[in-house]
């Protein structure tokens, strides 16, 4: 999906929810379990049932792959039967060097029909270049994640005229470089050379509000991935003030907040009013 | 596996070598491709021909994704086909915010009976320590990897005593910090104290073989994977004189230079012989 279509599909539906396929057989409502296919029968209701409401869906690959085989049986058909009016994006934080990389696009762009997959920068640029060499295709680079674990490595200082080589006696040299950079700043900057804002965008947690405008410095027009609302506790109108652009350059991503919404019989109108809310409170920052 | 076995079946055959089955149904002899299941009949041959001289198979996730449900059906095959004389890596670069690496963790672990997972390191410890939750099983975090793109993150400088918090104003504090490590550096050195050398090991591309004994002063007492000897060039006798420790501490992958040794009819013959000679060179380093 082009980002022009991506645009047209949020200005129509008033809406940039995207909502997170994390389905787990321990988690489904136990009426579903008689059926043949529990997971895909609950993902199929769930579809059904925002379709209208939302303009992406993320399957997350782990919940598929901890059930075998069978799981990616699922996963197949469950993106299928999304179809080609919403984004779809395989949530599956892959990275490799390049020929194996070349696998990875090839499994989620061609073998499944995705627009869209996470990844991770850490191997650097011929990790993620293999995943932006098809057409209407995106790779969705990890910036600052909306997990504890973001402090370790992600907001770590580094220089911003960073070097590399042998590190031996180097150290008076860097010292008097200037100025600091967070780690995952730099891989904004840097990543974001390596495509374009039609073929890349970047993941950036909603529970780190306070970063927001300056990512937006630093990537003012790329369209963000942003998880951590709901369940996460991170706040949707402090995340569209700091960051909508005027492409609008949001994907906000709620998994658990709305396919749990109820775990019941009625986790249909549940899971419907729980993205119908979050719609309504999109089109105002829309408007606005 | 554990540490002790690992070790055991080391001595026993004279060999670290792992052998990497990142098989490709483009690049298998073409006599092959007339069977029922060509991927799996090729694995089966290069298992059956290297099971006596290497000690660990590593397989390459990506190049079983591409093909879908086919292909994870396959990967099932292969790793049950290889038993439990033999030390398993799923080659997967996993990690993801703790609940999902759990189901990671659970698809390679439980659903399927790997050993071990390559894991990426970016998003800090909540994604790493899931996978240190399974008795003698055993998570493989990238440190410094065989690829180009390695000068882009891994090796940037950063300080020793970093800290994460808004960057605003911290400049000079930031710069009165000291030493310099590079990226790598803090990863081994923070990841380390996440786990224990009997559920922890590093990946450290042999093509960076000027940081091997850095990397063994850092962690001197870990296993270290290390790819890039073979295609991608890096010095077998150099890494084993830099980075054997008194337990062996090396699993050597080789992938294409082993299993694409011959694309003709001779292909289990010319593996073996690969294999072998790989064998041969590392008894030599066992006995110094």
């Amino acid at each position: 999906m082009t980002r022009q279509r991506l645009f047209e599909e949020i200005r129509k539906k008033q809406s940039y929810l995207c909502i997170g396929l994390d389905t787990d057989i321990n988690k489904i409502p136990k009426h579903l379990l008689s059926q043949d296919n529990p997971v895909f029968a609950f993902n199929k209701l769930i579809i059904d049932a925002t379709r209208d409401v939302c303009v992406a869906y993320k399957i997350n690959t782990a919940f598929y792959e901890a059930m075998g085989v069978a799981g990616w049986q699922v996963l197949e058909k469950t993106v299928n039967y999304i179809g080609n009016d919403h984004f779809k994006i395989a949530d599956a934080k892959r990275g490799d060097i390049g020929n194996t990389s070349d696998q990875y696009a090839k499994a989620f762009f061609h073998a499944l029909p995705f627009d869209s997959v996470t990844v991770a920068p850490y191997m650097g640029e011929d990790s993620v270049k293999p995943f932006l060499q098809y057409e209407g295709k995106w790779a969705i680079v990890l910036g600052l994640t909306s997990n504890s674990g973001a402090v370790d490595f992600e907001l770590e200082p580094t220089f911003v005229k960073g070097f590399a080589q042998n590190n031996e006696s180097n150290d008076a040299y860097v010292k008097s470089l200037n100025p600091i950079e967070m780690l995952y700043e730099k891989v904004l900057r840097k990543v974001s050379k390596w495509g374009t804002v039609d073929n890349l965008m970047f993941v950036i947690g909603a529970t780190n509000e306070s970063y927001f405008e300056l990512v937006r410095k630093i990537i003012p027009d790329h369209f963000l991935l942003v998880p951590g609302v709901g369940a996460q506790g991170g706040s949707l109108k402090d995340i569209s003030e700091k960051a909508m652009n005027r492409d609008c350059g949001l994907l906000v991503n709620v998994s658990r907040a709305v396919i749990y919404a109820s775990s019941g019989e009625d986790f249909v109108m549940e899971a419907k009013k729980a993205a119908i809310n979050y719609r309504d409170e999109m089109k105002t920052y829309l408007k606005s």
